[in-house]
């Protein structure tokens, strides 16, 4: 649901939101969890599913921005080299990559019984943040059932928070996780959606800024002076985030990429300035361009939006990633993880 | 002498400004302007000298980012291939790249006579913003021997504001111009800068943010008030901005394009969105590893600042960039351009 | 012409050659040259035309990629954040590529009232390698007026060899120049045409290969049995290459980089090694999508090729790019030049 | 051995190879396979390790270059930004790239206990090219200790062909698979070794060059009237091919980026034009730089060959690609795999 209209948080937003201020408000989009939280262990899957529909067969636009590479996402490369996503977007956590690709293989190769024998491969995309600081990520919890899983659960209607890839993540020395916002564009006379959706764990304690308020501050002092509880023991900005934005905008590769980069903007505002540590990495879809895998013509025909019209889609992609961000830390809750770690959350604080 | 103390303004910095708070407090940095104004003048040339050696001979480590490519410097390839930077980096208006481009090429020759003759080229580094709406700019007034006089103007102390390059930019619905600022970053027991120098010309009326508040807004509704003097004919974030940060830490080519690509953070700060129409590139230089173009040895001995250090320097070049651009509208000037354009100062609403 | 049929040179190539084997085969390509020759004087400028109307208001798609970027081309950038070419590509030697900015630049304003006064600027392409071989390069005998003389040479119908930019090249121990190539490719029912255009200047003496045959190595070896007339004074890969593909195949600016990248595989047959001093830049533009400076709707309809059925495309690309360089050689003329330097032609050594 | 001297492939190379003509001439570098063959299943693991100590505590300079971003191998993001490699290189199928990277995972975890805990995660680096015409590879017979017994049996001596990730490899018409070669270059007065292995599974029957011969017409020709067999059903130039460079010259990041690029080259000379279908990735690393993964100073000191020095590198890496693919079909062997699929090896025709 985004940032709810009582958090009483003001972000400065120039464009509205979307119905449920979601990612899903782009039609068609649907995320689903796996949340994994007992004893050490706080991770997930979370998987964004671009459409309802066979998704190597019927591809989507895609673009990526990687604004910090120091991560571990998988699948960009061709994102990259033929424009097109083709198989959901999965979140976990840094050390399951590979037993997510695994299984999102699994999944893709059930669902296309073509790939491997009549056609060619598939390019998963599987992206990460390390919640070694809540998880106990060295146990690898995460199985490769966990992506079945999740895409099964796939629903417009999703959690924020403490769910899915989001169960352990840390943000700004608060707890982090998913977060997910969206804002409406018109063009021309249609009604478009920018929707964001990010995998929040970066950033140094004392850094968040709220809509420019320098909360983060406030509150680590009051940490401090209350003993210092869930103050983390250093404060470099690490961790990483993972942003994605989608949107039912006609955009080719060249211009999602473009879009991807805007994401830079909203880290500028919430107190990130993209430590060495920090995997920072957008990637952004289009549902507006579909690209079939087989096709009867060699020319597809299809539309762009023009370059000079972007503007309102940059400014509400940013804004969409910002409240994403916020929102991420509104709905976390205060989690006791691995070696006493604890990580409180922004609620607390307001 | 950047933001001064008494401005009023805060923005909420980590890291303590250098002693004249420009990028010439990095040892050795110099910058000089030539300022072209009067009728429907408003332009000019400014040259920024890493060190007081011959740069060719002498080259020193550098990077960039193109975080918007819709812009038209030069030099930038060559930069990407070798890491190194053997000219002056020179500013002036989008049309006149060209003009520039020949008077470096040049005054390179007259200080090279080795260059074409026993050895190669020279790659000049122009970079430029469009001030064209309050100059004339297919007037073409910078001629080459502008770049002459500019390289010959550069001193430790320097103007900001409309000057230079500065003369005519327009920034966030405000006058623009150039702007620097310094950081001061100790690691191990010494004490390095990080400077940056800007030529600022992006961004929409009503979006400027200094240090968390959008004083913007009110800006442009007192404008309105007032009947509407100085306020743009349109809202959008065209024109671009030039951010050179420089700094006698040493860092290699991919540690430069690294710190460059932090510009991003100090421009979601202060209220970009990156626009389409805005050509936004960040350059960086480090004084502290030298390439002599000439070399007795087949190795090249240098030194590197380990990338788990960094994190000082990336957040001090965000830093010094969102103040060097606040700086330029801080000692901008209200400004009456060619069309009967009309562009007020940041100091009149603050 | 390309490389004629008696040549007795056999490049064992797969797809047919175009009417006059010549970039202007593509429809609507035309090409012109200024050459300047005499005394010490071997240069000049070329300028490839994408069509005959007004570039800036009927941009085409565009792509490059940089092989090796120890060059100093112009309007890179912009060409890969927005897609599309909107002036004619100017090639020159390199320390007049801010002269040719200037002339282009003053070119377009010509051309069109509307820049930089009711609309934005233009991004000049302007591309250069080194003629300082036998060129005196410092002379700067380049003058502005010259672009408007080479786009007003402009014709289908060009020469080839030691004409324009390629006067005083110089290209794998043997005299260089300007080249140029075409291949037919039938995409549904309809012949499409595929041509590059080279300015050769690339490659260490002994290296050339053709078709196959190391012929460099046994054109070398006859050198030195003459006494050595001809031989550089050392065996660098040094200089660069230029490589301008152009066709009429809807293409999109993501495919027109990928096209671009293929250019690598002509230089492997030619016998490059694309050597630290070479500044080897591909560059590619399709006629087959057009993009409106100024738009009525916010979408723009346009095709794309299937990327799975590029093959031909790049296959026919990286061909007429390897017969553009061997025809460079090929139309070239034993030059002397600067220095007592002298440059022997290739089809002495057929 | 690379490719024996009593081939009689004539490869007209430049540089003297390596004393074994692998690419474990590189003082330290181990290869080991894990080949699983039967039935159907024509796959394996294959693994470079760059020395026989703790990669992720001594980490080694990395570079790469994605010439065709058709692929799915993983790490590459984070070698582009922090410029080190930390793990072993593994090799695999495309749809084990999951598993090879959760076994490799779990590998470095056993090696290093701080990874997770005291200190960040780890960037396993998992290449692959598609084995589906010979392999099972929907049946994912690859599994993940596979991966630790491959870094088990990684020996300076080992064996090319159908072995490791190679077992189930097509390359130009051919049986493929692994292949290596090596090239000594003299930098000062010390030698140096430039090595490189391949993972070749790429191009089209009929376009294979060997030392500008036309050989693989002859062959296809030969084939076509022995009835056929061996012949591909289509004459796309698909699959991929990982090169692998590494040497013990001090390259930085930036100069191994350039070094990857060089392997177009190759594929130039052996016959691909890098089609659609082919995910062409050159990853290079120098053990002439570490970086250590704990520091004690917070500057680096290291040594960097002068670019203008890189020639003799460039050429003798492009040399050494090249053998490495012609001896990868050298050694491969006649090759009958799933549904009636039938790949004949270059022996055969020689």
């Amino acid at each position: 649901m985004g940032l709810p209209k009582n958090s009483g948080l003001e972000l400065h937003s120039r464009w509205p939101q979307g119905k449920n201020n979601l990612i899903s408000d782009v039609p068609g989009v649907r995320v689903g969890h796996v949340t994994l939280k007992g004893g050490d262990v706080h991770t997930g899957v979370t998987a964004i599913l671009p459409h309802g529909g066979n998704l190597f067969q019927d591809k989507v636009a895609a673009g990526y921005a990687v604004l910090n590479g120091f991560g571990k996402s998988t699948g960009l490369v061709q994102i990259g080299e033929l424009g097109t996503l083709e198989t959901p977007i999965l979140m976990t956590n840094t050390l399951s990559v590979g037993t997510v690709s695994e299984g999102l293989t699994e999944y893709m190769l059930e669902q296309n019984p073509d790939i491997g024998v009549s056609t060619g491969t598939v390019n998963c995309v599987v992206t990460e943040c390390n919640d070694g600081g809540l998880n106990d990520i060295r146990g690898l919890h995460v199985k490769k059932d966990h992506v079945r899983e999740a895409i099964a659960a796939a629903s417009e209607d999703f959690s924020e928070g403490c769910v899915g890839a989001g169960t352990g993540m840390q943000c700004l020395g608060l707890k982090g996780g998913i977060g997910s916002a969206s804002r409406l564009v018109a063009i021309g006379e249609k009604d478009y959606t920018v929707g964001a959706l990010v995998l929040a764990n970066f950033g140094a304690a004392g850094h968040l800024m709220i809509g420019g308020d320098h909360i983060g501050q406030r509150i680590k002092e009051q940490m401090e002076q209350e003993g210092g509880a869930g103050l983390p023991k250093d404060s470099k900005d690490k961790g990483s985030i993972i942003m994605v934005m989608g949107t039912d905008i006609p955009l080719t590769n060249r211009q999602l990429n473009r879009l991807s980069r805007r994401a830079a903007i909203a880290l500028g505002r919430v107190g990130s300035y993209m430590g060495n540590g920090s995997g920072d990495i957008a990637l952004s879809f289009s549902t507006g361009n579909h690209m079939p895998h087989y096709g009867e013509s060699p020319l597809e025909p299809f539309h762009m939006l023009r370059d000079d019209k972007l503007d309102p889609v940059f400014e509400a992609g940013a804004e969409a990633v910002e409240e994403a961000i916020i929102s991420a830390l509104y709905h976390a809750e205060d989690t006791h993880g691995i070696r006493g770690s604890h990580s409180r959350c922004l609620r607390e604080f307001l």
